[in-house]
C-alpha cells in the first residue's frame, strides 16, 4: 500500500466487476470453492455474517409465529415428478442418489456397489415443497389442525452449470418457509407478510435498499401460483433476486394430497405457501457495499464491529498497551446497540500495524480503533469507518468514543442503506421507447464493458413473448412487477396497451 | 385417564422398552419416520429442543475459543479411500451421488440421465475428515496457521440398516469439531477439553450423568488412534454412546496432506482432533428421563418450562381468565433462570382442559399452571411438576410463585440428573467372574425380557479378542474405559492380568 493510489483489491470495479468480486471473497476470507464443482467452503468469517443473517430472520420468522422443523434431505424421484412444472424447473439440476454402498470392483477400485442400487432414485432437495408436502398430508386432517406455520434451515443442492461463490452454487445454505392455510386469503396475506418480512430485514439488517414486487409467469418458481420478490441493485447495475415469497395456490396441496374437513363439513384442499432466502444474501452486500480495498460490512451483521488495533512501537511498551486495549474492550463489550452487546476484537497479535489495519480493512470491519502509548497518555484513540476513506480518522477522548460507539455504528448502518439507495435512484430510468432501452443496455464505454444499464422503468404489455424476445436479444428480464404501480401507457416493444411500467435489468 | 392406573403411554416401559420409546416420540409429537427409510421428520417440538442444545452447546464452543464454518456436503469417493480404516468404517453405509440431471427414458417415466454420469461419484458426508482436511491443507502452510479450531453444525448421513429415530436415523443433525495443531500435546489437550465441554453439557443442560472415559481400539472411531467418550445409561439399563471426541493423531494429516513449516524450518504434518455429538442426544434424554407418561424434559433443554392452561368452565367467565392468564405470563417472562427469561407459554386453545394438561405431560413440559376464576379469587394458581406424580399439586399464591419459579426450573433440573444418576449406581456393578458375568447380562424375568443387566465392572486382558468373543456370545462391549481407574487385576474372561475394569454393558 505504499502507493497512494493503489486499491487493496486488483481489479478495481471498474476494471471487472466480477473479478474484483471474486478478489474481494478471497481477500475478506469470506468463501472459497472447494474441488467439487460448484460446491463452496464458507469460512469462519463468512459464516460468522451467516449466523448473524440467521437470528435476526429467525427472531422476525418466530415472532410472525412460526417454528423451526426439519425434514429429509433426500426426496423420492416420484415424489417430484408429482407436480408438472415442478420438475421440469428441477430436473435438470439434481444431484441423484442412486447406491447406498460402496464396494471394491474387479479392478480393485472403490466403486457404487451394483448390488446395492436403490430400488427407486432419491434426490438431494433443491427445494422441499414435495417432501414437505407429504408430511403436512399425514398431519393435517381437519380445519382446526392449520395453519401449519413451519420454516427450515437446510442446505439444498441445484446442479449450477455456471455457478459463482455466494450468488450461484450448486450447495447453498437457506431457510425456506412452508405454511399450509384453511382459506386463500389466508395464503395470500401469509405471501406478503413475509415478503414484507424480507424487505425489512434486507433494509434494516443489510442496508439493501430492495425493491419489491411480483414476478411475470416466466419468472415464476416452478408451480407457484404468484411469486413475490425483493430485488437488489448491485454496482454493476445488475440486479440480483435477494429472496422471494411463493403463493402456491393448492397446487402442492393437490399432488401432496393436503386435505382437511372443512366447517362445513366438506373435503377441501389446503392452501399453501413457501419462502425462502440464503447464503446469496452475503453476495449480494460485498456487490452493493464492497469498494476497492474489499469488503465493507453492515454493523448489524458484522461478526466484528469494531476491532481494536494496539500499536506496541517498542517491546518494553507492548504490554502496557495491549493491557489498555483489553480494558478498553471490556468497557465497550459492556455497551449495547439494536439491543445487542457490541462485537469487540481485541487483534493483539505480533504482526506489523499495518498488515493487520489492511486485513481489516479488506474484511470489513465497520470500525478500527488504534491505540498506542501516545493515545494512552493524551487518553485518546484513533478511529477510522470503513464507510468512508482509510486515511480518514477521528482522535476522540476515551470517554467520547465509549458515549459515541453506538450512534456511530448506527451511523454506518444508515449511511451504507442511503449510499446504496442513491445509487439505485441514479441508475434506475423510465424508459419508453425500444431503442433508448436497447442504447441503455449497451455497453457505452467499451474500457469497461461491464458495468452498464441499470433498472429499465418500462412499459410491458403483459406477453411472455415480448418478455422472451427482449431476454434473447439482450439478456435482459423482467425483475419484478413493482407493488402498487397503475400507470397505463404503451408497450414500447409492441406497442399495445400496458397496465404498469414493470423493472427490466440484467441480472445475476 | 379416567382409570387413576392408566398410563398416557401404552405399552409401559416395564412391558415393552422399545415400543414405548416409539409411543413416547410419537406422543410427544417430537418427531417421525418419512417415506424415506431411515429418516426422520423433526417435528417443532423436537427441533425445539435441538435449537435449545445447539445454543448451548455453541456458546461452549465459542468459549473455548472455536468458530463456526461450513463446508461441501459431498465427499468425491477418492478423499473417503484415501485413510484405509475410514473408508472401511464408512463405505457399507453411504449415499452415493451418481448422477446430476434427470430426463425421461424411452418408457417415458423419469430416471437419472445416462448422459449425466458424474465422473467421480460423490458421497454423501457420513463425517467431514476428509473434505475439511483437504481445505486444512490449503490453508495451513506455517506453525504460525496454527492451530485452527473450527465447529461445522450440519446434516450427515449413515445408511443404517436397522434405523431407530433419534438414536439411529440414515440421515441425523450434528455437530463436528475439526481441529488442527502444532503439536500432538495441544491436540491431546484438545480432545481432552472438548470431551469435558460434552462431560459438562449432558450433566448440567441435559441432566445425564454421563461416564466419561477412552474406547477400546475396535470401538474406535475408523482412523482415529484414540477416541473418548461420554456413555449414559438408559432406563432399559443399556448404555447410549451421548458424545465423542477423537485424537486422530498425524494419520487425516498424513493423507489429506496438512503440512507446515515448524519453528525449527522443518516440514511437519499437523496433529488433528474431531469431535462431535448430534440429534442421538435427544433418544438418550428420552431414555433416561421419560416415564409411563411421555416425554419428561430437563428444564434447560424446554421449549415451554412452563405452560399456563386456563381453566375456563364457562363462557362468560372465559375472556377473564384468559386476561389473567396472560397477564400472569407477562409478568413470569421477566423472571430469569440459567440467565435467560423464562419460555412460558399461554395454553389458550379452545379444548377440554384435561385434553391441554395431557397433552403437556406427554410433551414433558416441566412446569404446568392451572389458573381458573376460583384461583383468581384467591389469588393462587395449581402448580404441577413433571417429574412428580400428575395428582401431586401446590398452590402457592401468584406472589410466590413468581418468586420461587426459576428455583422451582432449577430443583427440577437438579433432581432429574439426581434421579438419573442413583439409577446408573444402581445398575452398576463389580463383577469377578465370567458366570456372574453371563448371569448380569441374562433376562431373570421372562416377562420383560428387554430390562436387565446394566453396566458391569470387570476386568479386562486388553486383548481384542476376549471383547470379540464377549460381544460374539453375549451382544455386550465394551462401553470406555473410565477415566483414572489403575486397579489392577484379572480378566474374569481368560484369566491374564487386567489393567483396571472397564465398563461393560449393552448399547445402542
Amino acid at each position: 500500500m505504499s502507493n497512494p493510489n493503489q486499491t487493496a483489491i486488483t481489479p478495481t470495479r471498474e476494471t471487472d466487476f466480477p473479478e474484483w468480486y471474486q478478489q474481494v471473497v478471497k481477500a475478506a476470507d469470506l468463501a472459497e470453492n472447494s474441488e467439487i464443482r460448484g460446491c463452496m467452503v464458507i469460512k469462519p468469517w463468512g459464516y460468522g455474517i451467516w449466523e448473524l443473517m440467521q437470528s435476526g430472520l429467525d427472531a422476525m420468522f418466530k415472532a410472525t409465529g412460526h417454528k423451526n422443523a426439519y425434514f429429509p434431505l433426500f426426496i423420492p424421484l416420484s415424489y417430484l415428478a408429482k407436480e408438472a412444472e415442478h420438475v421440469e424447473g428441477f430436473a435438470k439440476e439434481c444431484a441423484v442418489v442412486t447406491h447406498h454402498r460402496l464396494d471394491t470392483g474387479p479392478d480393485g477400485r472403490l466403486r457404487p456397489s451394483p448390488s446395492a442400487e436403490l430400488n427407486e432414485p432419491l434426490i438431494v432437495r433443491p427445494t422441499s415443497e414435495t417432501i414437505i408436502g407429504a408430511a403436512y398430508a399425514r398431519w393435517v386432517k381437519s380445519y382446526r389442525d392449520l395453519p401449519i406455520l413451519i420454516n427450515q434451515w437446510a442446505n439444498v443442492v441445484r446442479w449450477e452449470m455456471r455457478p459463482r461463490v455466494f450468488l450461484r452454487t450448486a450447495e447453498f445454505l437457506w431457510q425456506e418457509g412452508h405454511t399450509a392455510h384453511e382459506t386463500e386469503a389466508e395464503a395470500i396475506e401469509e405471501t406478503e407478510r413475509m415478503l414484507a418480512v424480507y424487505e425489512t430485514f434486507a433494509r434494516d439488517w443489510l442496508s439493501l435498499p430492495v425493491v419489491a414486487g411480483r414476478k411475470s409467469a416466466s419468472e415464476r418458481f416452478p408451480g407457484a401460483v404468484e411469486t413475490l420478490c425483493i430485488e437488489t441493485m448491485v454496482q454493476d447495475r445488475k440486479a440480483i433476486q435477494a429472496g422471494t415469497s411463493h403463493f402456491l395456490g393448492q397446487n402442492f396441496s393437490r399432488t401432496s394430497g393436503i386435505k382437511f374437513l372443512g366447517r362445513d363439513n366438506s373435503e377441501q384442499f389446503a392452501w399453501t405457501t413457501s419462502w425462502g432466502v440464503s447464503t446469496r444474501l452475503i453476495g449480494a452486500m460485498i456487490m452493493t457495499h464492497g469498494d476497492d480495498d474489499g469488503m465493507v460490512l453492515p454493523p448489524r451483521v458484522a461478526p466484528v464491529q469494531v476491532v481494536l488495533l494496539p500499536v506496541t512501537p517498542k517491546p518494553d511498551s507492548r504490554s502496557s498497551v495491549l493491557e489498555a486495549a483489553e480494558k478498553l474492550a471490556a468497557s465497550l463489550r459492556a455497551c449495547r446497540v439494536w439491543d445487542e452487546p457490541l462485537r469487540i476484537e481485541v487483534d493483539a497479535r505480533d504482526l506489523g500495524g499495518g498488515v493487520k489495519n489492511w486485513e481489516w480493512i479488506k474484511k470489513g470491519a465497520p470500525i478500527r480503533i488504534e491505540i498506542g502509548p501516545r493515545d494512552i497518555e493524551k487518553g485518546t484513540v484513533a478511529v477510522s469507518r470503513r464507510d468512508r476513506d482509510h486515511k480518514n480518522k477521528s482522535f476522540p477522548t476515551i470517554c467520547e468514543l465509549t458515549a459515541g460507539l453506538p450512534k456511530l455504528l448506527e451511523d454506518i448502518q444508515a449511511n451504507l442503506l442511503s449510499r446504496a439507495e442513491t445509487f439505485r435512484l441514479e441508475h434506475t430510468h423510465q424508459i419508453d421507447t425500444e431503442a433508448d432501452f436497447r442504447a441503455f443496455f449497451t455497453p457505452q464505454n467499451p474500457s469497461k464493458p461491464k458495468i452498464h444499464g441499470g433498472f429499465a422503468l418500462a412499459h410491458w404489455d403483459g406477453s411472455s413473448e415480448t418478455e422472451a424476445r427482449i431476454k434473447e436479444e439482450l439478456k435482459v428480464t423482467i425483475r419484478c412487477i413493482p407493488r402498487g404501480e397503475f400507470e397505463p401507457g404503451t408497450c414500447p416493444f409492441s406497442g399495445k396497451q400496458s397496465a404498469c411500467r414493470v423493472i427490466w435489468a440484467k441480472s445475476y
